[in-house]
């Protein structure tokens, strides 16, 4: 049953309560976007979700994406619906306006994202991945590639890939094998076969413009040999018009475990034209450009998910009766009572209750930052607001992403057998769910990145805008009436947190694999950390609401009962974590190859 | 990539040395199993495994059941394969010689039921269901039916079913409408609709003998009013053979997650023959009978496939090259080093080979607990056996088809992008995995009789059967030098587990509630406890093995890192799991209905 309403309510909460003062201040360039203007915009983005996005998602499901000669064929209904997403102007929501773009604020950005996640992840993608495409080209590309490709990226016309991934190499990129050769008229010819290559090929567009990384003669090797391109499916005439076909041809798609309506297509490009992006053998730094945009709308697809299984969730649990209250009867008008009346039904929607709203509150103070390190006029707030998404990129891509997974699985387990069936939709949220931990980089690599790059990083600099705040806020409330208890749990999972991170910082000089056996460990204590931050900020605002009876609806007591859940149920797990990561890495490194 | 040999030097170990002597003795009946004879059944199973089995796995999750005007049609392969596996004497593997069974012990039995889930556990569905049919009808059906059904059912000729699910209730089975009308000359009529019948219909032997729950006309209402009938598919003649066509027909078959080479039938009775099994209205106990057996196998279901899942993830972090070790190349001679060589990797491996061997440790001692609640001469014995089989059978359920499937998931995400392509194999055994958590009651109804049934047996009864071993082996090994540090360990996660004992003895006791609040976080519990308990007693062995100069192949030293990783690693999770336990029902009780 899928049955994906938006929660606007915990959105706005967010967006213009939240966030409305937590240090990032306001920005000139959102000054017209007023929270009556993001309110319609993300009412227009729920009803797209739920009338056009949501009802192809089984049916996108059922039937996949079909490849033949070349030609990808998109589910039945994609196109109308591109075609009214596009014309809708949700493909330039948080461009630049500059290049035709609506240049909302991020925040509101990631909303709608987690919206179309919800509802239709396999259509998001086809949008999605422009994205990252076009903030490399505006990133680094001449002026001339940018007037050529970006108004028509930016509204949609055309889509974006990012061609990175080969047969035999992935995370290591330094493998890669695809050549450019530089033309007389300053273009390149680019040959090589790419795989994995999200919406390589598709009938939505009237064009394709492929971000491909690839190898100049002269290259160096490894990492530090490579270079972007951007390649055309179709070359552009003079007049900006549709020309020839390029040398660029989708071989085939992938038969995966989900995400079926999305074609992941193996590409092979043979002598097809491109021009250089940026500098000749920058091209890593200008694909990272890329990933990091698309890391943190990674986390937020498996967030977007885990919302709409919790959705299923509920409403499957609220609708199915079995059995009695443990209690005696709590509807003897019916056979049997509601399934969420028993504990272990509702500890299975709490945790998914937990997760969501704990993500979605991390998620936005990440697209506060990212705002802020666009817009702020000051500039400490835009290098802190830097730090802050540097440090925070790799957890949300990766905290979001497990914990989307664990949600959908605790859905399909709230439906019981039923769950198992495919005809419930309810199993289509964990096998789409479960690429989010994978591709953009596995989440074991978004560990690493964590402990290996950003917390050494200008001597731990971009740690401190995470630490900072958190320290500040419970030295600041810890002897607030009513807050105690939580604001004590919240101290000493920080502390927590800081040991864990001294212990790394301390073996992992010595040893960079010290660093490497505990860090999705104490990537996930940080995430852990960070929510529990967030939700005790917002229990506060929940009580004083409540307190004050300005909660008509429910709203702010939910709030509270669902940081406490969090707090008495899955914060503890942080303790584990500490063990963990104190232990080291001998019981990992200790086992001889040939033993497993 | 499915590449499974079966673990028979492990096997090997449990057998032959962890459970030589743990307090159940030696049973006469089983005198004529010499070591060579059990090693020699043992590996014909890891010969069928592979050669038979496992390659027919992909290609039945591929091509899936057909259902055609009632006919249920198997995957290619799997007809010869199942009479290969019948007239081996595969199905006659463990049961009762008087009817043509083997009579091998059960230690020996779920060793092979292991390799069978590893190998294609779609297929090993087929002759599983009959295995607990065989058993109800031992155990409360007139010796007239037992001699008319089971020597066929133990020889595999035919195969049998569990008919308990409708459409609107599972796991409250007293909503059940099936109805059962006696006739004159002692059989019955059924009629109603039953779904998620696991080979329900299916081409692979000559008759099918569902076990029917249904309610009789003068049947009370609820789960008191519930009898047991066998209803075969072909009535069967005064002389044995195959009869006319019964009034049972299968309407369809459910498209699944996973497990589609396992026909999971929507059953119809229309006025079929059946025969009262047991008394009347006391099918509920018997179908437990039925479900007792069941679900330890399903929890070893769980244990096979992660086994599969881990040696795939090990075959491919092998092979993989991809980056260099976070200290410098490895393997100089190769464009990159083996995957194998990254901390985080190796955390996914050996967190998958610690669950697989902790839980495989703990199937054998429920399987000799089964054993001697058997075939022990002496009835103290005999009583703590079946103390400890009641006690641990939720236990062994929920908590390794749990962490099968979690070990499922990590070979998918040590597989990276190519896990989640069909073609590699390996997101199958996550799909397969998943609906062992559901059936044979869901994970979160194992962690309630936990707690609402076995806990308060007798008094605690069934617990003593587990912490008195527990103790004390504690009290005699804390002093052995070299174990102080594991014995430490487990002597404090036992304290944690007694203490989650107490608090849900107190605040249960005042209101269930609270005892299934806190349900599946103390299965969970007293599962990893047990692992630990049974952890520490290997690495015993394995210590003075290694002592001693006795490791040749390097099997006890492994096992003495498997063992330490999971006390590392794992075991510290208990801190967390006391802590939520503690926290009580109020943060999942006082969220409103409405609120979700």
């Amino acid at each position: 049953m899928q049955v994906y309403e938006a929660p606007l309510r915990d959105m706005r909460f967010l967006i213009h309560e939240l966030f409305a003062k937590d240090g990032f201040g306001t920005f000139p360039a959102h000054a017209e976007f007023t929270p009556d203007l993001i309110d319609a915009v993300l009412e227009e983005a729920a009803k797209l979700a739920h009338d056009v996005l949501l009802p192809l998602n089984m049916s996108g499901d059922e039937e996949g994406c079909t490849w033949e000669n070349g030609v990808v064929r998109t589910p039945k209904g994609f196109k109308q619906a591109y075609d009214q997403f596009r014309e809708g102007g949700w493909c330039a929501l948080a461009n630049d306006p500059k290049w035709g773009g609506q240049g909302l604020p991020e925040t509101v950005n990631k909303l709608v994202e987690e919206m179309i996640s919800s509802a239709n992840l396999s259509f998001g993608l086809y949008p999605g991945l422009t994205h990252g495409g076009t903030t490399a080209i505006k990133a680094h590309a001449s002026p001339d590639i940018q007037e050529r490709f970006l108004p028509k990226m930016v509204e949609g016309t055309w889509s974006g890939t990012m061609c990175l991934t080969e047969p035999h190499c992935g995370t290591d990129l330094g493998m890669l094998r695809t050549k450019a050769v530089p033309q007389e008229d300053g273009s390149f010819k680019i040959t090589g076969n790419k795989i994995f290559i999200s919406a390589g090929d598709h009938d939505l567009t009237e064009n394709i413009i492929h971000l491909v990384l690839a190898r100049l003669p002269d290259a160096p090797k490894g990492v530090k040999g490579i270079s972007l391109f951007v390649v055309p499916k179709f070359l552009i005439k003079e007049d900006g018009s549709i020309g020839p076909r390029n040398g660029v041809q989708c071989t085939g798609i992938e038969h995966k475990m989900g995400l079926k309506a999305s074609a992941t297509c193996q590409m092979s490009f043979d002598d097809a034209t491109g021009w250089l992006v940026g500098e000749p053998h920058q091209g890593l730094a200008a694909m990272f450009t890329m990933m990091n945009t698309e890391r943190v709308s990674v986390g937020v697809q498996g967030l977007g998910v885990g919302a709409a299984a919790y959705q299923a969730a509920v409403a499957y649990a609220k609708d199915r009766i079995q059995g009695r209250a443990l209690t005696g009867p709590k509807r003897p008008d019916l056979a049997a009572d509601p399934i969420i009346v028993h504990p272990d039904v509702r500890r299975m929607l709490m945790t998914m209750r937990a997760y969501t709203e704990g993500c979605r509150a991390l998620s936005m103070w990440v697209a506060r930052a990212l705002d802020a390190e666009r817009h702020s006029e000051d500039p400490e707030i835009r290098q802190r607001a830097e730090d802050m998404t540097a440090l925070m990129t790799p957890v949300v891509k990766a905290l979001l992403t497990d914990l989307g997974h664990e949600a959908a699985h605790l859905a399909v387990q709230t439906y019981g057998g039923h769950g198992y069936i495919r005809e419930h939709g309810v199993e289509q949220y964990a096998r789409d769910a479960r690429i989010a931990m994978i591709y953009e980089g596995t989440n074991g690599v978004q560990a690493l990145d964590l402990v290996g790059r950003k917390l050494p990083a200008h001597g731990g600099r971009y740690l401190r805008s995470f630490f900072h705040p958190v320290a500040e806020y419970i030295e600041k409330n810890k002897s607030t009436p009513g807050m105690e208890k939580m604001i004590d749990a919240l101290e000493k999972a920080f502390g927590a947190l800081q040991l864990a991170t001294a212990t790394i910082a301390q073996k992992g000089m010595a040893d960079p694999e010290e660093a490497g056996a505990a860090s999705s460990d104490y990537l996930r204590l940080l995430g852990l950390v960070a929510i529990a931050y967030l939700f005790a900020r917002s229990a506060k605002i929940a009580g004083i609401k409540t307190m004050m009876g300005q909660d008509p609806d429910g709203f702010y007591a939910a709030k509270m009962v669902t940081v406490r859940f969090f707090y008495e149920r899955i914060l503890p797990q942080v303790a584990g974590l500490l063990t963990a990561i104190k232990a080291g890495k001998a019981s990992m490194m200790d086992m001889p190859e040939e033993a497993f």
